[in-house]
């Protein structure tokens, strides 16, 4: 058993492979032949089909609570089997694995020193490697030679044409005036807005309102039950989240379903008094 | 690697947090940055949101086929950022950490010595608390805390006023009637119920009614099968189950389905022959 | 940590417990309690009920990429607690442990050295043994005990009568055309036929018909991508997967869905040139 002097040999799996196949068990089976020591986490594998900015949201929110030298897989490819480069990114003192279409977008908003790499070291990969399923046969042979100690460089050269997204902050439309957008819809029904609290941090002491859906939310709380509190059962409001961000909830209840919107839904957000 | 005379490093994580999203794997980053040689055991993060009931089950049936000194970590928290507070329990020759709400009542129930501690030593919590996610930012780093061999009296002082939910157990209405309830149904669409078959030991050679939902079951069988072939294909009887408690079932099919009910239905028992 | 010398300690889960009960969590806890250094990997526990046949598919896709030595426990198991045996395989220098009902028949196809032993020896079992979950009683003791170096002949005697399916493979039933099936539909709506591209290696060379459900496929793609930029949005064509069998897919959608048929749809293939 490792003590704390030992290296950390940590990977990450973010995909949208979901659990009823064979797809995460196996990524995991290469992992664990080339590097037995490997502990495997599964940050989700049910990243809806093909929504990149999905797995972006969740990587972004996952990396930040994880020791130096992590890789971190992502797997949300519908490029696979063309000629999208794989990519090794440096960030935070940890690794980033995955397909070039922007999967590390949100890590890269928040690290200055972010590095990519074009993986071109095939023989680093499985020595069969199929059109459609790179999980397999590429991101997981790589993460786990990363894992017992291969530099990166080795993996291929640093780039800078690698995959950029449009940010995810709102945009200021008035001097008082922002439009935003749901990022994620979580398990609880809770609305994650791309509000930051860093870059809103007043908003707690301010008058507001802030449109999503069709509903007004006016009221920020501190706890989901001083919400239903002060505001009554089934009340919608505002809380500073434990992802950093603005959330839109309700106390023991679905704000998605109360305001019926999801991910992409537009946020408008005016501040009344400073 | 470790061998059998090393200290064990286990710890069990039941929330209702779903897999969907970054929450689970979240808590796992912060477990393995205190104790990276931590083994984590998922037992399920798909209890119904907010249902403590729910997870005191699936705790309750898992804890005992864990081996001594293992954390299980329990966190079904609608009371997440008000005054509840985190409890540390030892029972068993282990210890459970989680809210203070009775998500451990079942494991209070079968465990004569049962210590519970008021967990205030606020600097073994991530030094940051958000108001909604303490499994990531008090009870996630406590356990690790605790496998890395922090003793537990460091954590807070013991209480006794710690949350009690009613006994599980049938009440009895009659001289030989029992009223019950189903405590949870299964993926199978087994019903359990809260008769425990240590409470009804001879209940395989008695008659009996056992009524729940509208219909009536007598039988009791020893295995699936042998409810098929002795009863007929699709029938419903009782069996023990291997939670320990009788359970309604038929073979390869949902006795939940077959009945119309599910978790909180009512269970009648009436025994008809010593 | 273990370094790449030290023995591996890798079992691996198929069942169709499900992820909202305790089923699967209980059975690490066994595991690791007899043998802590056990590093446990999910294969799925998502198996519809009591398919035998799609674990065995799930098992085959995952077993060929773990290391040598890997313990895979599949336990889809509707005759447990009835006779039917508890098996041993040996196989490719890994074990297979779990009822004997077919649920490594892929296995078998596969390996020329397969041997069964029919488990016997109690001995290594929880010294109670439940009608319901030998996954936890039987399986999962039996498999840490391999974990931890018992030799396998120690658990039981080598038998010839173990159950075999029928051959997973199309019929021949023309001299240019065959009938196949749809092995599994994966989270993406692919349908996974059992026409393997070994045994029809020139296929993406020659003219054919697949005749599946309702619709005729004729074009063959080396990626998704290609699929539609060649046959347009929404197309469905048939691609070598990573399965190692032919799979009818269309890009970013589902072929199932497209298509209206799933698992055990029959597959026509006519070659019309050589």
């Amino acid at each position: 058993m490792a003590t704390r002097a030992k290296p950390h040999r940590i990977v990450t799996l973010t995909t949208d492979f979901g659990l009823g196949d064979h797809y995460a068990g196996t990524m995991k089976g290469v992992i664990l032949g080339i590097q037995p020591a490997a502990t495997i986490v599964d940050i989700t594998h049910e990243v809806t089909p093909f929504q990149i900015a999905e797995a972006a949201y969740l990587i972004a929110q996952a990396y930040p609570y994880f020791p130096p030298k992590t890789v971190h897989v992502g797997v949300v490819d519908p490029g696979v089997g063309t000629s999208r480069r794989p990519v090794l990114i440096e960030a935070a003192g940890q690794y980033f694995v995955g397909p070039d279409n922007g999967i590390f977008a949100m890590v890269q908003e928040r690290e200055p020193k972010f590095k990519a790499r074009a993986i071109t070291a095939s023989k680093y990969f499985l020595p069969a490697v199929s059109q459609t399923f790179h999980g397999r046969d590429i991101f997981a042979p790589v993460a786990a030679r990363l894992l017992s100690g291969v530099p990166s460089a080795r993996f291929g050269k640093l780039v800078q044409d690698y995959l950029r997204l449009p940010p995810s902050r709102p945009d200021r439309t008035a001097r008082r005036g922002w439009t935003g957008t749901v990022l994620k819809v979580d398990r609880f029904g809770n609305l994650i807005t791309n509000f930051h609290v860093k870059d809103f941090p007043s908003l707690p002491l301010q008058a507001f309102e802030m449109q999503v859906g069709l509903q007004m939310v006016r009221e920020m709380v501190r706890s989901y039950e001083e919400g239903a509190v002060k505001l009554g059962h089934g009340a919608v409001f505002l809380i500073a989240g434990s992802s950093g961000y603005y959330e839109v909830s309700a106390n023991q209840m679905s704000a998605a379903k109360s305001l019926g919107c999801g991910v992409g839904a537009p946020v408008e957000l005016r501040i009344l008094s400073l």
